[in-house]
């Protein structure tokens, strides 16, 4: 069995790619054409897939958008996965996190049952609520780290005194997942919408892999992103900017341009700083 | 509509009890009688209700238990919370949080969706991931502040910064919830088994809700749980310690038995402090 990281590293090699697309489909974002309801969400993520599926590295289902269509909801993810090409690693953005007799199940849930190539979890309850993730072989484990979210610095960029230096909360974070034996491979997310921070991760770890949210809708800094690319590998995620356009017309073609375009973007920005770095 | 709180006073009152009991069942520990798959679940749960509905102010469902089943978990949840009578108050355990387009789909998920009178959430995320759930009139949302793992001190206890004094981080985290505006009630879950904390977090907020798990399995301290409850509401939970005993016998008037001593300690404890409280 191949790890995860290989999995990984396959397809974006495979379609040069490290763009990863969310699969985060809205009800009142649904073009038209698509029933406003759990079998419209899975016909357009079937629409995304279709167009999209050699452009990306990754696809990232977030669990909320179909949580709150009940059981519907839930159906349609399960006929999305389904339909993903077996090559393409997935990504469940859960974020769960909970005492270690209980992550156990949540781990068991969306490695075994949804048969998830990788999940996010939270740090906030510290390593033994990580450990039952981690003893998952050939998974991979993205482990927030700084979020991409407007308050994402309230409490992760708070400086943690300990002996004669500080260093922000989520840089205790990276030295906990870091020091964390583990059967999976280990990843922390960090958004694109905070390059400074983004930097300061990738000095810490320059070779583990990031999963990086908020290119386009949240802001976030593609040339940052790319730029973290350099030393370890990077899963860049879009979501409503790829899945949503301004107007009309047909959906997968839009989809599809979009998405390449954003691809094309971040391979640019990639060689750019390849460029920019030689000597 | 009454308010959470309100809900949760009135089940406290009428019961005289500050005991949750986490819905929380697994399969290999289901006693005999019970078929090992999400209907005994469901009838284990039925049997634990059945039995204890006169002893509890809430029952907590950890969804970890039943996402772990798949949609047969979900539907014994489900067919779960159809039978808790409707005086007493629900608490999802979830533990939610994400950026706030996506939380606000959990909140609706959980409070719309599933019908929930509160929620538990992860604070990491910070205030904007919180806001969605806290949207909600009526309802309760429980932030996890100091929690009842092991590992918890990793991450909550660092000491952070702040002009000339240190707090630790969980400290960070109350002054957080305590400063969101908020249309539902707000509470913290702080681990019974960490009684110095509990007695921290109390000193800073001592008129707000606080769920307080670790109870019986986790090695909770009953006292520190009580003493808690001497300024402002508590909700003392035990899950592992009330559903399962050592031995065979009758399931539902043994699962009677340990919550009523259970329940009585509680109220002993209660009496005690009250007691020693007095000049």
């Amino acid at each position: 069995m191949p790890s995860f990281i290989q999995k990984l590293a396959a397809c974006t090699e495979r379609n040069r790619s490290a763009l990863c697309i969310g699969l985060d489909p809205e009800l009142s974002m649904l073009p038209s054409g698509y029933s406003r309801d759990a079998d419209g969400i899975y016909s357009f993520n079937r629409t995304l897939i279709e167009a999209t599926h050699d452009l990306v590295c990754a696809y990232k289902p977030n669990f909320a958008f179909y949580e709150a269509l009940g059981y519907a909801g839930l159906r349609a993810l399960e006929r999305t996965l389904a339909i993903i090409p077996e090559h393409i690693p997935t990504i469940a953005d859960a974020k769960r996190g909970d005492v270690p007799n209980t992550a156990r199940l949540y781990a068991q849930a969306l490695f075994a049952g949804w048969n998830f190539d990788s999940a996010t979890v939270s740090p906030y309850m510290g390593p033994d609520s990580l450990e039952p993730f981690l003893d998952w072989p050939g998974k991979g484990v993205w482990v927030l780290c700084r979020t991409s979210n407007p308050g994402a610095s309230y409490l992760q960029s708070l400086e943690v005194a300990g002996g004669t230096v500080t260093s922000p909360l989520f840089a205790r974070v990276i030295e906990m997942v870091d020091a964390l034996p583990s059967r999976a491979d280990k990843g922390l997310v960090v958004g694109a919408t905070s390059p400074k921070e983004l930097r300061q991760v990738r000095a810490r770890v320059p070779a583990m892999p990031l999963l990086l949210p908020g290119i386009g809708a949240q802001g976030g800094d593609v040339l940052a992103a790319a730029h973290a690319a350099a030393t370890g590998p990077v899963v860049i995620n879009a979501s409503r900017s790829v899945l949503y356009g301004s107007g009309a017309g047909d959906t997968a073609s839009a989809v599809r341009e979009r998405a390449a375009a954003l691809k094309d973007r971040i391979n640019s920005s990639l060689y750019s700083f390849a460029e920019s770095a030689r000597p």
